[in-house]
């Protein structure tokens, strides 16, 4: 039975074509090397192609354009330092109204030039969760720009299951491994593969420098992340509230990957398959490997989450 | 009128069903960004997402494949540092041949094992022209191994029109922008535009510093590469016999692109577009970027031609 809130298809059907003028149909790469080596027969679901380089882009359209088609003219808000910060000034930009980001005063220059590219006006702050929050309370209050989270949002969580619609659509696989952050992405995979899947398992991939995730799917309850620490930068955040019923319900399992694991299955990615995966990106591959008796022959498709990696400093690069 | 040797169309279509097992139909990528900032509809055609990370594949399929429709069972040899040695390697696994690959002994180490990988015999040599060719011509001499030269070769140059014959199957560009080294590429992409294309101008993109092609284009005679000086270390190489009346008459013209400009194009396509263009890969864009003029308003499809760039020496990153 499909948790409350999100059984009905038609929220799923409409996102995906409230969305598709928006966004890629993205493609899937297969590469014989990585197959040899892990022992199973992988599928890579390329949203690093996708619009501002992320599945970000498929939430936020249906978030923003469900807000227009609901008569809405006013601004939107979010703060990130991140994917979510380019795609809402993206699509916020093609829905003609103004995108209000609170990004933290060390994020990559690379991200901040993205952002600014796409008109959205930019507020900087220091950079702890306290200083975000307030921030965004403080430009919300003086706009009246209306917060899209970049998770914790149904429409952002019917948006971003159109990705694994898409796989689905496409082919068969055995499992669907997508990495877990707050949760947006893993909880709207886990809800295609319920409505339109053919007993496709749904799996977690989490650093564990970051496992809130791992921690709270075992306990059964919301652990919040405490100080964590991995290179997979987009998974830093805690589960959120409304994702984390739907993983419960109908992700399989949540399985870990350490640094050293992430990084090499990062260049495994760049170097073998040309897939310019950002570090959260490699996680559900590192996993891959470290449990070959779970995907032994298996038919696997990872989702490559994003491709916004920071050039100028590669992992594998000696400082 | 097609040139001699190349007006029977039958030669590309049979190209493309021998070698479609064996290699990828590669996707077709848009970015919004790059179009804003060169003024044109760019459409990349993504040749780094190939087997083993090149076009070189195509050809290298071609050849192998129409050797063993004849009947032959021997072993292929080829000198190279870079991506005809992979492909050529790959494809004679699975015909079940050898492969015999003379490699200059400064080749990067991540060459030397994906060669290794495909299972090909190499022998190494010392990094000249020279000891390139008396190494294979022994090679040779020892097991009886025909060579498949990279690009002087009239079913490598069949096959590698392949990937033109893909893109006008999809879309009907005004300009194919292709890299010229020896004229592999480029040779089999104005064939391809000959006869399949309807009125698509195809332009050679050289780097400045390696520009016999442009010289040979200018002066009607073809002149031989020396000291060449580019980080597009796949253009290094003499623009070929066979090659070389092939682009005389059916290419447009050839454009010349600095450094400076290949290396910012680079980067462009790998922050941006996230495609991992190796730098010979980059000097298409780079010449559309600094002739506007002639692109203005127009469709134009880049050949990204391979994908195996040095992860550990970047051009970009400071050592």
């Amino acid at each position: 039975m499909i948790l409350s809130g999100f059984r009905n298809t038609k929220l799923f059907i409409d996102a995906a074509n409230r969305i598709s003028s928006y966004v890629h149909h993205t493609p899937l790469l297969t590469c014989e090397t990585i197959d040899r080596m892990c022992g199973c027969e992988i599928v890579f679901k390329c949203e690093h192609l996708q619009k501002a380089g992320a599945f970000k882009s498929r939430g936020a359209a249906n978030a923003v354009f469900s807000l227009i088609e609901s008569g809405f003219q006013g601004a939107v808000a979010t703060h990130s330092s991140g994917n979510h910060a380019q795609a809402l000034s993206r699509v916020a930009l093609y829905a003609g109204i103004k995108a209000h980001v609170v990004m933290p005063e060390n994020s990559l220059t690379s991200k901040i030039n993205a952002t600014r590219d796409y008109l959205a006006q930019i507020t900087f702050c220091t950079p702890t969760l306290e200083a975000r929050e307030t921030t965004l309370a403080s430009v919300m209050a003086e706009t009246g720009a209306v917060e899209i989270h970049p998770y914790d949002n149904r429409d952002i969580i019917a948006g971003q299951a159109t990705c694994a619609m898409e796989i689905l659509n496409e082919i068969q696989p055995d499992f669907i491994l997508a990495p877990v952050g707050g949760g947006g992405l893993l909880s709207g995979t886990a809800l295609a593969a319920a409505h339109f899947g053919n007993h496709v398992q749904v799996i977690g991939a989490e650093p564990a420098g970051a496992n809130d995730a791992w921690q709270s799917f075992k306990a059964g309850y919301l652990i919040p992340s405490v100080n964590p620490n991995t290179i997979a930068d987009g998974l830093l955040t805690s589960l959120g509230q409304l994702n984390f019923p739907v993983i419960q319900q109908h992700v399989q399992d949540i399985l870990l990957a350490g640094e050293r694991e992430i990084i090499d299955a990062m260049r495994l990615l760049w170097e073998r398959v040309k897939i310019m995966a950002e570090p959260s990106s490699a996680v559900p591959l590192a996993v891959v490997k470290a449990n070959p008796d779970i995907f032994h022959n298996k038919k696997v498709c990872i989702i490559i989450s994003g491709g916004n990696a920071d050039l100028d400093h590669l992992p594998w690069t000696k400082e």
